[in-house]
């Protein structure tokens, strides 16, 4: 053997010895997956995790080797028999997509193929820019905008509010700091902004108070008298207006602000028009609802999020910026290290001059396949269906006694509660309560619940292409079963 | 038939009309992904993308609906067949992991189980903590500290730093932003410090000029005395010193700031310890090298990149904060919809209100899955064996007359240029860069190029499991081969 063979054996890696064992158990996987996923309808939405597998999730860091059919069998046993649930049908708590098995084989793909998508030039880093292109095509951006898939909305919008801060401070904001401005920066959004937009300003070295909550009409929708006062009130202040903040699908209830009206102001007032289409955006894909979002186009930048009603596998957001120019300018550094040439690796964009991550994954690949999969249509009509289910949930509200719906069904989210007779705030809140666990701890369904108007309610969020309105259906007469029991009625 | 039957049956839904296909294909594309990683070795570390390729790679977005084979057939012409080549033994550029087949399998899983990481009560949320205490372990952190799994390093640094930021600036920085400090905060690092860092620092308000960088000595490592004037110099000028950043192996040669003598600097300072891990942290767990990052347990904050060392698909990093109640107090807001409860889906931890993200994804199984299979104990070993690659690589061009070596050897990072003879500044960069594009076009192996003290060189980064000690024989004698090529020798 000579010495080169000999290296070579001495050294290690974390390949497997012997890949024909690694393929077999492989095949094993994907067939328990799809076992898993095509009988999802079967299991109970959640289940408690026990307390010896909540245990063993405390073990301390292993130092020794196990075999990987090992490891898979305790994956089996103590993770994926105790899912969050958001994959089955009648899953409906807080707000998220429910994934879909062509993004987990995208997953896989691009985990396999491991090109990182800082940039360079390789074919994923092309496909990270389609991807860009198509969302940006979706919401009727120009061709020159710019965007970049990110983590999520959360950071979608921090992106937005980041470049919104920089076009508006201007450049030496970068340099010096926003303490630094002649006038401190103003933001405006309506009382029921996501919460992550208050981390943005936050972390932005803005200050929560920068961002001015506006009040919403009976219809949850920004109150757009109330903001131009707000903004006059603030100019006289001696602050500097700076961006709007327009919903389009809030969280609470699916209400969507008026977007032409507010591209309007924003119009006026010069300030930045950023709309957190993380719910709503991809209404424009809708064949009946695309009306709803009438104004996204005039957008400074959107958040929007391919990870709920696209259903990509989670991490899925996109920025886009009607502006390149100030997209880049607010994140580009070049440091030495990644020079770029004219040929080779280096050749292509440098994708993480559009954010705030270096590194980047391939997450472009789990939403081209099923965007190519599906096309953009079935997506549309898919969207349509849960907008038709939420009404159709909203109807057996409306016509069952017991049940008092709290807000207007715009979209997809419902929000109601189970009062068979007058109570008191408190009873009610802890009846609805009861309501709720009882349906996730028997498996039945899974909702959450909000605050609307200064009431307790629960909430169905239907951004789920599994549910089937029969679903709807079953959850009526289980919230009347179990309140019945409740109220000994 | 039933109404409801029928209702179903009109319903659509992303899942296959027929599993047996997609499963089907599921084994061709495990199979395939088993063929391309087990002999990446044969293949060219990277070729250009062709132009047929890049344009197919621009079409419109898609309206209507592809069989799933042959979007998967595209995937495979258009896009595995031209990666950026990072899993490949002579992939040495920038600097990432290389990934490894188990973490591909770790992401399939985690995208089939689905589950959302911004929390609740469900096994993945426990083993995401689990392994947040696994890294806490790894660096010597008390049980108490806390942390969280981020998109990569660059967002762990933002983390660790806007926790500085507000741990520094007391809590009334989240009411009333920077602007309202009385005196400007400042963070210290050196003239070697990661690009992240200045991003950071003009996301979180405070602006470029907040980071000051001190000198290096001429192993490229912070030089203490520098820093102690710096601060005290700002303390003097009515500034607030508030963060030291050491890095514990720079991107640019691998340096490894001096962290004990760093932590008693911010000890005796009363400032922020962060360090920036994200090559190095992992260090802790060489048998060979672990001194190199002794002080690392001393930390305030911690960044590290279980995608860089763990070679965990991307992506995958880590903020560690000792200081459990100023980490979750830099982020956490409560919103109204996302009310906790004693019992059910909601009783467990917040983990999004430890970072940006609300939504986050499973990436802790891909983490968990490779350490399991391994034990930390290989990853150490894997360590010490890139470090020893690299020495064996200096050693070797510092017995061959035509090349040079640039910059000390700490790690895992060796930075040299192909020098026959005294040349112009101009003619050697010209002539080193073309070397790196030959190699890369060559297929032969991929590095990159840097500035160090001012001189342009290539840069080898072995974070890469599957390189071989003979890969680099093999560098260096067709290094020679293209250099003399090009100069006529
Ligand atoms: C209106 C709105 N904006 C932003 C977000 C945050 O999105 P993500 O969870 O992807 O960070 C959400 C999440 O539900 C949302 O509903
Ligand atoms: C020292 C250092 N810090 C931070 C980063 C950024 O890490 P990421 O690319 O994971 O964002 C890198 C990346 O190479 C690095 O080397």
């Amino acid at each position: 053997m000579d010495t080169d063979a000999k290296i070579a054996l001495s050294e290690a890696t974390l390949d497997p010895r012997d890949w024909s064992q690694v393929r077999a158990l492989s095949h094993r996987i994907v067939d328990d997956a799809v076992d898993r996923l095509s009988t999802v309808r079967d299991r109970p939405v959640w289940r408690e995790v026990p307390g010896a597998v909540r245990e063993a999730l405390t073990a301390p860091v292993p130092r020794t080797p196990t075999p990987l059919a090992e490891v898979y069998q305790d994956v089996l046993d103590n993770v994926t028999a105790y899912p969050m649930g958001n994959t089955h049908p009648r899953f409906w708590a807080w707000y998220m997509g429910a994934g879909n098995y062509t993004g987990a084989l995208g997953e896989f793909l691009a985990a396999v193929d491991g090109s990182n998508l800082g940039g360079g030039n390789h074919a994923a880093a092309l496909m990270d820019r389609q991807v860009v292109d198509w969302l940006k095509e979706i919401v009727g951006f120009p061709a020159g905008a710019s965007g970049t898939l990110v983590s999520g909305g959360s950071m979608a919008n921090l992106i937005g509010l980041a470049v919104a801060r920089n076009a508006k401070a201007g450049p030496d904001v970068r340099e010096r700091g926003v303490a630094a401005l002649a006038a401190p920066l103003r933001y405006y959004g309506s009382d029921q902004l996501h919460a992550c937009h208050r981390k943005a300003v936050e972390v932005l070295g803005l200050g929560n108070q920068a961002l001015r909550r506006i009040p919403t009409d009976r219809h949850l929708r920004i109150d757009i008298a109330a903001l131009r006062e707000a903004i006059a009130e603030d100019r006289a202040a001696g602050m500097a207006p700076a961006c709007i903040i327009a919903t389009a699908g809030t969280v609470n209830t699916g209400a969507i602000d008026d977007l032409d009206a507010l591209a309007d102001v924003a119009a006026g007032e010069g300030l930045w028009f950023h709309v957190d289409g993380c719910i709503g955006a991809l209404l424009a894909l809708s064949p009946e609802h695309h009306h709803l979002v009438a104004g996204l186009e005039r957008a400074d930048s959107v958040a929007l999020d391919p990870h709920k009603w696209l259903h990509a596998p989670f991490e899925a957001g996109c920025a886009l910026i009607r502006d390149a120019g100030a997209h880049r300018g607010t994140f580009a550094v070049t440091p030495e290290y990644l020079q770029s040439t004219s040929r080779g690796l280096a050749a292509g964009d440098w994708l993480y001059e559009f954010g705030l991550q270096t590194t980047r994954g391939f997450r472009a690949l789990k939403i081209w396949m099923a965007l190519r999969e599906h096309g953009t249509d079935a997506f549309g009509r898919l969207i349509d269906q849960n907008i038709a289910q939420a009404r159709h949930l909203a109807a057996l509200i409306d016509e069952e006694p017991a049940l008092e719906r709290l807000a207007p069904v715009t979209v997809n989210i419902v929000c109601f509660r189970y009062r068979p007779r007058p109570m008191d705030a408190d009873a009610v809140r802890a009846l609805n309560t009861e309501i709720m666990l009882r349906l996730q701890e028997e498996g039945i369904a899974a909702l959450s619940d909000t605050t609307v108007n200064g009431e307790h309610c629960l909430r169905v969020a239907i951004a789920n292409h599994r549910t089937r309105t029969a679903d709807l259906d079953l959850l009526v007469h289980e919230i009347l079963r179990i309140g019945s029991d409740l109220t000994g009625g």
